[in-house]
Parts: structure tokens; C-alpha cells; sequence
């Protein structure tokens, strides 16, 4: 039985990840919850799950909460309530499945307490991943992907170490607009963008991956993942996404993982590892499928990719840069104030105006954050 | 330094076992070769790589070689020979490079010596797999293979055992025929079978390829090599040839192993496992490729791989008979003594004729080996 801690129940992975414990009862128990504010969903979860304690960002909510749950759970509250509740010595694993740069905190809280992680965050790692890393082997603590694309690479590197790696093939459907001319860009609609072939995800991550720049992302979180410099790292367009990532070692093969597009696959392999446990997710068919397609992704269309290789090979403060810049126009972009392709511009001119620091410390690099944020918000005023 | 002994050495694999060795000229040394009968092709080796002692399995060559080599090279000979060279002490592994059934006393002795084997050979396997699996369990004895799809196989399962995997998929590039309608099979010539569009082999395999017969025997060899039972093996048509085979896993997950069509990558792999060692041979390049095929295989128009999947669930005798049938009845094609599609034919026929034994022991495998030989030769007749 796997006691597990899930930060960010009520989110997409959150729930995903509830549905893999509520399929497998006798392999997981959930010991802790938490939530960001929807108090709604967290009472249903606690009423189903019966956590022994759940922590809720907002102080409010979370008395609101308590209010009405009984004396068997505990309630906490804020970060320090996050802080509190990883450290449950019955709690064997942390599920990181808060979204954005919030995850940050209670990432750093959860590696402290050194409890074995599945991560389902990319922006931490993007911004503080050389730190996070560190922060990890100090307290000996493994931390393990859950994004579909990390967790094919960790999958197929099987017991090899990055050294045996020649390079590292990290696939991409190519995303809503993959057979869009670039012409049409300018004008392409938010509903447009947000039509994406293979994936049901959130509004900001499906606009990434129309941008590519979630695979920018990605090539960012690999690289600190698995320490593996950035030229060993190419991404490939491959538009079924049943080839989730592949790594190709010094000896001239090849390992692919593949499955059909669903996340609780790589949330239960996370939890599950280093065994497997069977479930009822249907494979590939490969009798039924014919063709898997691939090409080289073309970046003078999807100028969002090349800046986030430009951040892989700046580091430092850039890939935090890269990534406030991009969140923020990103949502300028949801609310219409700015078209399409003023995203990698302002993205760009962000990252150029940025004075990067090489070795930064976590403050330098909320520093860098927040200061990316408001540049990118004047540029587009 | 890891020290090996090459069994059959003057053949393909042997040569190519040979050149890998040359590659990697600190990490393996030749202690002992082997041949049947070339001693020409042997003395160059011997020159080459200065190996301890040397076996010829034809009296008279180990005589003549004998007489020309210098006394730094033991010389041996026949089966008592075989047996005596793989014990030698300073031999870690053992490369079983000998084709057809007269590998089958060579493996023995080489599990009864407990070293590491790299298997090449599918005859042995496939005429009494549960038997030598079981003695090289009592033996510890690793059996390591080296054929690419098994391989890719072992590559695939990783660290996880036979319990985990749903299904495999063994993929067949199809064979020479795989276009070709199958009212011209009559009549096809041995010039067009031997056409092979991925692989440079020897002329029964070819054969094999173009009939399937191939990857019936490799679907013997799966089962007995990974403890599979046969209802999880799926045979998969794959024209490409670059995905070697893939497991999928009770999670839902597949795994995949990919390479050029070399036969040193396996090679290499099964003799440097559990590590890779960095060589200089091309990956497959997903760039200038830009799609993978793959069918569901005709057993109407292979009548072959459903006679093996039919040995597959007899097992006993069975494996040993198809074997043997088919090997004659392709010999017999290759005299032009047979039509192609008299191959399945016979082999149908033979295996019809045949009391089957459930638990054979190896005196049994072997006449049942010989006595499906004389009745195809009967039926051709």
C-alpha cells in the first residue's frame, strides 16, 4: 500500500490522479489533500478519499472548510500548512500536481521533507530547475515526472545514465495549428487555438502548445531532469503523440515509450514505480493503426521553440524569464489584448532586455519572475 | 575487459561478433573461436586476435590447422573439444554463433560450463527451448539474445518480468514476398525469394523471411526465452524493419526498441549488458524519416506463421518437427526439388503425421528432429 500526499486535487492532474487511486484501492491510499480555494470539490474528495489531513491555500476557504468537516480531518492552511502536511511520517509520496509558478513553494517544501515526488509541474523546474535538482540529491530525494513526455524519456532511459545518452527525441503532435500557414497566423482566433487534436488540457497549456512553446518548456524541464545538456536534446514532430519521447543511447539504439493519450498512464506509472500495475487502459492497437508520422518542426514558424532553445543554452535567470514572459503574454493573449504572434515577440524583446544572472539564488530568480511579468505587460500596454 | 569465447566464428554472425570486438579492442577479448570446418578463415582470425585455443569440429581441418599454427594456440576438436574450450576459467561469455541444429550441443555444453551465453541460434531454442531454459536456470546460466528481435524484446522489458507484459509485439518486415499477390507464389523463383528488401542474410533464413516461417520461429523463441505463453504474442508487419519489436505492459504502456538494420548493435548489447558501450554506428534518424507502416500479417496468404502458431500451442515434439520439416522442405526448394508454396505444405503435412510427446527429453527432440527430416524428404519424394 503507497500512501500518497496530492497537492493540487482539484486541478486537471489533481483529479486524474484521484481517479488512478480510486481504480488501484488496494495498491494506493490518500493520507493528505490539498487545494488551492475550491472548497467545493476538496469536501466531495475528503468525503470519498477520507484524507487524515488536507491543507487550502486560501485562509478563508480554509476556515470555511473546517467549519463544516468533522474533527477526523485536520485542516490547514497556506504554505506553512503545505509545509506541515508533506511532513506526515505516514506519507510516502508527494503529488506536485499545483499548476504554474505557484508550484514552486510546496515543491521546495515537499523535497525537504524528503518524501519520494511525482511531479506534474513544468514551471518550477523551468524556472529554479538547477536549484530544485540540487535541492533533491542534498535531501536524497527522487523526484519523478509525470508529464507524459518526461516520463517517456525516464521510462525509456530504464536503469542508463545520462551519460549513455547520445541524444534525446522529445515528441510534439505539433499542436492546434500544426497545418495552419504561418500567413494566417496574425488573425487565427482564440476558439481556433484553443482546438487541440490530441490533448484535452487547460486553456494556457493548449496555447502553448500552439505556440510550441510547451515544448520549449519541456526541453527546459528535460534538461534538469535527466541532466542532459541541450544540445542533446531535438524535438520531433510527431502528430498521432502515441510515441511520447524517445532516447537514443551511444550505441546506436533506440528506446521509444508509447501509449494512447491519456495521463493517467504516466500519474500511475509515477506512483507505481519501479513496478507497473495492471489496469484496464486499453494499449496502442498497432493492427489497427497504420502509420506513425514524424518531421522536424519548422522554427521560423513556431519562433516560441527556438527561444526557449535560446534559454537552454543562456540558463541562469533566462528560462524563468522565458517563462513569466511567456505566461503573462499567454494570458494577455486569452483576454484578447494582444493577437497571436505578439506572443513570441514580446516573449523575445522580454528576454532581450533581460540582464541574466548566472547562478541565481531563489529570490534572484522571483526577481527575475516578476520582473519578466510587469516587462511583458508594459510591452504590450 | 570482458574475456568471450565466439562458437561458429567463421559464419555471419561470428564474423560480425569479430568486428565488434575490433571496435571495442579495450572492453572485449577473444579467449577462444570456433568453426566447423573453414580453418582458413580461421587462421586469420587467430593472426588477428591471438585467441588461448581454437576448436574445429572436422577432425581432419583441426589436424591440418594444427600442424600450421604455432603452440601459443591450443587447437581442439569435435563436441569434446567444444565442451573443453568454454571452460576454460578466464571465459566469461559465451557467443553461441553457430547456425541451425547443430548448435544444440554446443549450448548445452556451454550452460553446463555456467557462463554467460550471447544466443545467435534459433534452432536450439526453438527444438527445445523448455528444456534448455530450464537447465540454464539450474545452471544460473544467463541466456542473453542476440537475434534483433528478441533482443529488442529483452531491451523492451527492462527491469520488469514476464507478469507485467499484456502483450508483444513481434514485428516482421514482411520478407522479400510481402508485396507479391499470392497467386504468383507457384511459381516464384529463388532468385526473387532470396531479394530480401532489409536484411543482407543467409539464404534459409531468407527463405524463412519470405514465408514467415521466420517469425514463427522467433515466436517459439519469445516464448521460451521471456516465459511468455503464446496467446501474448502478436506478430506485426513492419516494413521499415527499424522498430526490432515492442512489449506492452499491463499498464497500458509499450516499449519499443529501434536501431538501423545492423546486426552488431544486438551484438554489441548482448555482450556488454547490463552496460552500453559507445560506438560509432548511425542511430535511426527521425529527421529524414518521415513515417513508420505497419499491418496486421495475412495467415492466409502465410500459411507458414500459422503452422508455427499451431506448434506454439502443441509444444512438446511439436517446435522440434516444424523445425526440421521446414529446414528440409526450404533445402528442397533451394535444389529446386519444390515449388514455394510446397513448403507449407510439407511442413503441414509432417506435422499432421506426428505423435506428438508432451515432455520430451533431448534424445526424444532429436528423433523426432530426425524423423520429420526423413518424412518431408518423403513427401517432396
Amino acid at each position: 500500500m503507497i500512501k500518497i500526499a496530492v497537492l493540487g486535487s482539484s486541478g486537471s492532474i489533481g483529479q486524474s490522479t484521484l481517479e488512478v487511486v480510486r481504480s488501484l484501492p488496494r495498491q494506493f491510499k490518500v493520507e493528505a489533500l490539498s487545494v488551492n480555494s475550491d472548497i467545493v470539490r476538496l469536501k466531495q474528495q475528503v468525503k470519498e478519499f477520507r484524507p487524515k489531513s488536507v491543507c487550502v491555500r486560501d485562509p478563508r476557504a480554509a476556515m470555511k472548510l473546517k467549519a463544516s468537516l468533522g474533527a477526523s480531518t485536520k485542516v490547514l492552511c497556506g504554505q506553512e500548512g503545505l509545509d506541515e502536511l508533506v511532513k506526515d511520517k505516514d506519507i510516502q509520496q508527494v503529488m506536485i500536481a499545483i499548476t504554474g509558478s505557484a508550484a514552486l513553494a510546496p515543491l521546495i517544501g515537499a523535497i525537504k521533507s524528503g518524501k519520494e515526488i511525482a511531479l506534474a509541474n513544468k514551471e518550477a523546474l523551468v524556472m529554479a530547475g538547477s536549484l530544485l535538482m540540487r535541492m533533491a540529491k542534498e535531501h536524497k530525494v527522487l523526484i519523478k515526472p509525470v508529464d507524459s513526455e518526461q516520463s517517456a524519456i525516464w521510462q525509456s532511459l530504464g536503469a542508463q545514465s545520462a551519460d549513455s545518452v547520445r541524444q534525446v527525441y522529445l515528441t510534439a503532435s505539433g499542436g492546434p495549428l500544426l497545418k495552419l500557414p504561418r500567413h494566417q497566423f496574425k488573425q487565427v482566433t482564440i476558439k481556433r487555438v484553443l482546438r487541440h487534436p490530441r490533448w484535452k488540457m487547460g486553456k494556457k497549456i493548449t496555447v502553448d502548445s500552439a505556440t510550441l512553446m510547451n515544448k520549449g518548456l519541456e526541453l527546459l524541464e528535460a534538461m534538469f531532469l535527466f541532466n542532459l545538456g541541450v544540445e542533446k536534446i531535438k524535438v520531433l514532430i510527431h502528430p498521432e503523440a502515441l510515441i511520447h519521447s524517445m532516447v537514443e543511447f551511444n550505441d546506436g539504439v533506440t528506446m521509444a515509450q508509447l501509449s494512447i493519450t491519456d495521463m493517467r498512464i504516466p500519474i500511475q506509472y509515477a506512483l507505481s514505480y519501479p513496478e507497473r500495475l495492471p489496469n484496464r487502459l486499453a494499449g496502442v492497437n498497432f493492427y489497427s493503426l497504420s502509420q506513425l508520422h514524424f518531421a522536424k518542426p519548422d522554427l521560423g514558424k513556431f519562433p516560441c521553440l527556438a527561444l526557449a532553445y535560446q534559454a537552454a543554452r543562456d540558463l541562469g535567470t533566462m528560462p524563468a524569464v522565458l517563462n513569466a514572459a511567456n505566461e503573462t503574454s499567454v494570458d494577455m493573449f486569452l483576454k484578447e489584448k494582444i493577437n497571436f504572434l505578439t506572443i513570441p515577440k514580446i516573449v523575445e524583446k522580454v528576454m532581450r532586455a533581460h540582464a541574466r544572472i548566472a547562478n541565481p539564488g531563489l529570490n534572484q530568480i522571483m526577481r527575475a519572475d516578476a520582473w519578466a511579468r510587469e516587462e511583458a505587460r508594459r510591452l504590450a500596454g
